[in-house]
């Protein structure tokens, strides 16, 4: 492609081919709304039946066209479209949106279709949005190029860029926007995404400085570097990314499987990467735009304290709740607060935070102006929620607050204001205040902020770390064979990119097993070796917790005679005679390569907690030991390895520094290794090494 | 107290003393609504200073009204309370609402003055509601005994009765529900509740015909009993009710209890028990909302299978994601159903449900009408979801369909309309069909509309069992002493009880021992017996898998010098010979007194399960097998108990069984039980016994 998205996003010249003077049809709609809306640039409507649509000049072809086109909206029927798209660019368009159904989406006939109008515009050097798409608009520019329900009323331009793959749901999503007054300065639709994507366009979007905040909605992704690639560009930009994917239960997935007629992909793999790389994930589309509206009018907070001032103490528990389920902290205010409040607030009692000031604040509005700068001014709080509900009779007054707190408080805090009419929330607004519907929805956009402005710093302060891992050029597994790698080489490999693996020797009778032991020192393990064994515990092939020379010799026999029973065919090259790990929690590392997102990195709690109870978290590799932390923050039972019944918290600095190892050898093997699963890697109080280990090759 | 609530929630006379001619105050507002809103009943104002106000005659003492006085509303200050009532109840008033405040939630001196207005009421037989609340409103006989904000707009009456501790709080909630068009037939708000509670007035409104569906507020309960009897009169009515209570993170706790001035409580037992009874729980006042517009205008479903009909394949996803977390299930549509469909929808390609008819229909409406027919009439398919967004510009077509299919359609189904008009929700509400905002919202509500007709079958069925073990009178521990029972009376108790135990015997000295064991059967355990020391293990007392009789001589020995070591003082009378447990799953079961709802027993999985992770259930003692089985379905680590890594699922039988005579030993030590820990109780595939126990008697 020679062009970029400029040329879609903010064209200067836009050509609706089979251009209609209906504006209630398909290729109407945008030509009314360009017109209406006002945009500023050159437009062409392309049709041999008319003149002229409404004062405009309409030209029988698009090589009569007197000026250079942008784009063009292109609607003919799916099989006419191709050669629409090969007289657009033999005459230099530069992007074009097919609105056109009828493609992927109906199967393989249509799969061959779109394969082919790709093709086309590639050879034309022209980007192509859709096709099945509603198309988008800049609303900076007044750039209406979309026959969606959603140019049917006003549409603002502010801050927020949203991208979406479904026409339908994205429709919503903006319409509930706008409801907000949620300026979107872009609605984009990308539909099938022959050539343009997601990705593709948000980072467009992020790249306009009038844009503070993505917003996406999403179903699948094809491309996983291209989705890191915009998740570090906005990073670097410090604009937060919220997006919300569909798809995570196995009957979603089914769903998604139907209707996108591709694999979701495993779910829990792009949770981890998004995580990684600061994008936010919503749950659904209102809890996308919570989070989003607390971005477009909030600073960052400087840490997770949570200030909260209310009119009703119920309402207080129930922020406290959520703020601590999200991760936030409620914190008793200080002593000088605490004092301040009492000569402020008249009867005012208790310890504060969440600080109700009842309905007295009507009788006195600075009182609601005073607690909640007194609360903001505390050291341990860094972000507030005020909470109100209905007060019809008292708009003007509140407002006059808020307007007041606004000017006079640096840190960022939001209004929850329940049941509030359309006045109050139009005042706030347009004062740049924040104000959400409910108690949760506040929470859920203050803890946004939160995580985000942690997560850019831990970010910033990790990017020497990344560096240096990133710089390693180590590349093993040059020579292996494909299949499963033996077990002394696999360690022999692990332990090059710094991974800790149990002492291990190799033995190929009784006699060398009892020497290797006696090297090792007691108590040690015996394990069959054998590249056709992959599960030597369920082969009978381990035993454990050999005291003495006598019992490792009676356990080599043993061991042998296991195996034969349980895989007469296979080769048995001798025993591993293994150190017994000193007491700790059983974890699981390991390492798989995701068709999306190529080698990520898995940490779980070992045993049911990952085989059963799936805990586990993933993260494209390599991973610094301050990122392979928030894996294990992010393990919901990582309380156990804080030490539970009086045993001490585990090694957390070698378990980090392991896990960013194998995350190293994930790096060096990319291409060759199929699968490494370090099970179990004991942790303990001073260390933490790999017990077992399985490397397959590809 | 002579009268019940009947004369508070339906007076046929209202007394208003110190009623004000200005309307905006608290005492003028609750005339003004009663007048303006058509109150039906007598209306006595009482203030010496007016004839008459607005032309209703006002009296200058409560001894002169003319005629008996049903409710009284109070809002002098609180010092002056006690006098008024003394008033009232000399002229035989039946119930008072007291809006005042100064009460016990200010601290100590209101606690005083609450606890004797209280007396006051109580010694005059008249029923009391508040101090410090909003007072009520009884939409249907037009009672607007409040002078809280809601009552300022429309308050048409409807089939939800909504009872709330906050009056704040309660506003907002009661302003969103008119927002929904959700009529109030009833809104309570119960403030200090000194005498009326949360419970009763709950229990009154369910029992109103008009009401179909109960949704209340809570912030603590003191007691659990009032709450049980509310929750089983109204699963007998078939009146699902709805609550959100807040308080449930520490930090919310710590509000709670700075709020209402009394710890929360536990609300894990609190969780536990209300589901026990049927009671649906919110998380929030939203979610509480939807669950209840779900009741008001839906029947119940006679299963879990969800059909879904959009115009968006990505909220199909979205839907069939939240349906799977909430337990529904998403049933593959038959062939019939799926030729049905394909003979409906053009191009209809994919397996179906979610079933997407895209934006097709708006040319041809009977296509949405006929796929949500044929989808609802799946046999598999027991209630449905229909998602729709926007679509301003067909609404009166969406209308006519959704008449329709409402008319055709015998199963329950929701419609989820994104960024519906006004116009829209009205015209579908107004014809009786549930219309939600969003996906999440909409499975939320026919999620409860399942789980409440399941929860209602579930407890029908059991209704022999519970009489059953109502029944036993069995009780114990009559002569007991205080503080820890010893293992062997504390088995006996047990097995009285029916509790499976491993076979124990006690011995005194070392021949003792080894004979024991050979009685038993190797291998055994040996545990040291001293009612000084509770926690065997950790003091060394606890030997497992001794083989033969030399290794029981050598452990009697070795727990003797243990247990002298870990506690020289404490007398030790022998020793516990215990068979060994087969292999299996380790869970705790226990009992222990909860100060609301008294004695309660928890399940939970064994280990970090219990003591780390917090997996742990509740219920009220007794339970049936059933609601056993139950408990352990709300397991988060349920999956554990299907079989794990080959091993064979638990005896779920025997495990239901064991923990019901576990909850009927409570009902037999009831008083006298502190706390009995069964920990762990070995569940294996052929039963489940308990391998260690410890009671304490109080």
């Amino acid at each position: 492609m020679k062009h970029d998205l400029h040329a879609l996003l903010s064209p200067a010249s836009i050509a609706i081919i089979g251009a209609s003077s209906d504006f209630a049809k398909v290729n109407g709609r945008p030509l009314k709304h360009l017109m209406e809306k006002g945009y500023a640039g050159k437009i062409y409507p392309v049709n041999p039946k008319y003149q002229s649509i409404k004062g405009i000049a309409c030209y029988p072809a698009v090589a009569d066209i007197p000026g250079p086109v942008d784009l063009a909206i292109v609607a003919v029927p799916a099989k006419a479209v191709a050669l629409v798209l090969r007289e657009l660019g033999a005459c230099g368009v530069k992007s074009v949106i097919v609105f056109s159904s009828g493609f992927a989406e109906i199967g393989a006939d249509g799969r061959d279709l779109e394969t082919e109008i790709t093709l086309v515009a590639r050879e034309s050097g022209m980007r192509l949005c859709g096709p099945n798409c509603l198309g988008l608009i800049n609303a900076f520019e007044r750039v209406i190029a979309t026959f969606g329900q959603y140019a049917d009323g006003a549409t603002p331009p502010g801050p927020v860029g949203f991208v979406t793959q479904s026409g339908a749901f994205g429709t919503a999503i903006a319409a509930l926007a706008r409801r907000r007054e949620l300026g979107l300065g872009y609605f984009v639709n990308t539909g099938n995404e022959s050539d343009v994507t997601f990705a593709q366009v948000m980072r467009e979007v992020l790249a306009d400085p009038r844009i503070k905040v993505g917003a996406g909605y999403i179903e699948g992704l094809r491309d996983g570097a291209e989705m890191i690639a915009l998740a570090e560009s906005a990073l670097a930009a410090g604009k937060p990314l919220v997006l919300a994917k569909v798809g995570k239960s196995s009957s979603g997935a089914r769903a998604a499987a139907s209707h996108t007629g591709s694999l979701a992909g495993a779910d829990a793999v792009f949770d981890g990467v998004i995580r990684q790389f600061g994008i936010i994930r919503a749950r659904n589309e209102e809890h996308m735009l919570d989070m989003v509206e607390g971005f477009a009018y909030c600073g960052l907070p400087q840490g997770c304290g949570l200030g909260i001032v209310t009119q009703s103490g119920g309402a207080g528990v129930l922020i406290a709740d959520r703020a601590e389920e999200l991760g936030l902290t409620v914190p008793v205010l200080g002593t000088a607060t605490q004092r301040a409040l009492q000569q402020t607030i008249p009867g005012f009692g208790a310890s504060g935070n969440p600080v109700d000031v009842t309905g007295q604040f009507l009788a006195d509005p600075a009182l609601l102006r005073e607690s909640v700068k007194i609360v903001m001014a505390d050291p341990q709080v860094h972000v507030g929620i005020v909470w109100l509900q209905l007060m019809d009779a008292y708009v003007d007054v509140l407002i006059a607050i808020f307007e007041e707190i606004k000017a006079q408080v640096d840190k960022p805090f939001v209004v929850c204001w329940v049941a509030a009419s359309d006045k109050a929330l139009q005042a706030l607004r347009s004062r740049g205040i924040a104000v959400l519907r409910g108690a949760e929805p506040a929470v859920d956009a203050v803890a946004a902020l939160v995580r985000y402005a942690a997560m850019r710093k831990a970010w910033q302060a990790d990017a020497k770390a990344r560096a240096d891992l990133q710089s390693q050029q180590l590349s093993l597994l040059a020579t292996s064979t494909s299949g499963p790698v033996s077990s002394l080489e696999a360690a022999q490999l692990l332990r090059q990119c710094g991974v800790s693996l149990a002492e291990t020797r190799f033995a190929k009778n009784s006699t060398e097993a009892v020497a290797c032991a006696d090297a090792l020192g007691y108590p040690v393990a015996l394990k069959i070796e054998s590249r056709e064994i992959l599960h030597k515990t369920e082969a009978g092939g381990v035993l454990l917790n050999l005291a003495d020379g006598a019992a490792v010799a009676a356990a080599f026999t043993q061991v042998g005679v296991n195996a034969r029973r349980h895989s007469p065919e296979a080769s048995v090259s001798g025993v591993l005679v293994q150190q017994m790990a000193a007491d700790g929690v059983d974890m699981a590392v390991g390492l798989h390569h995701d068709p999306a997102y190529g080698m990520v990195v898995m940490v779980g709690l070992g045993g049911i907690h990952v085989e059963v109870l799936k805990d586990v978290v993933f993260r494209k590799v390599p991973v610094t030991t301050a990122e392979a932390g928030s894996m294990l923050d992010e393990l919901r039972a990582k309380a156990i390895l804080n030490g539970v019944r009086g045993s001490p918290a585990v090694d957390r600095a070698a378990l980090t520094r392991l896990i960013s190892s194998v995350s190293q050898f994930g790096i060096a093997t990319d291409g060759r290794l199929a699968e490494l699963d370090l099970n179990p890697v004991r942790a303990g109080p001073d260390g933490a090494i790999a017990v077992d280990w399985l490397m397959i090759c590809r």
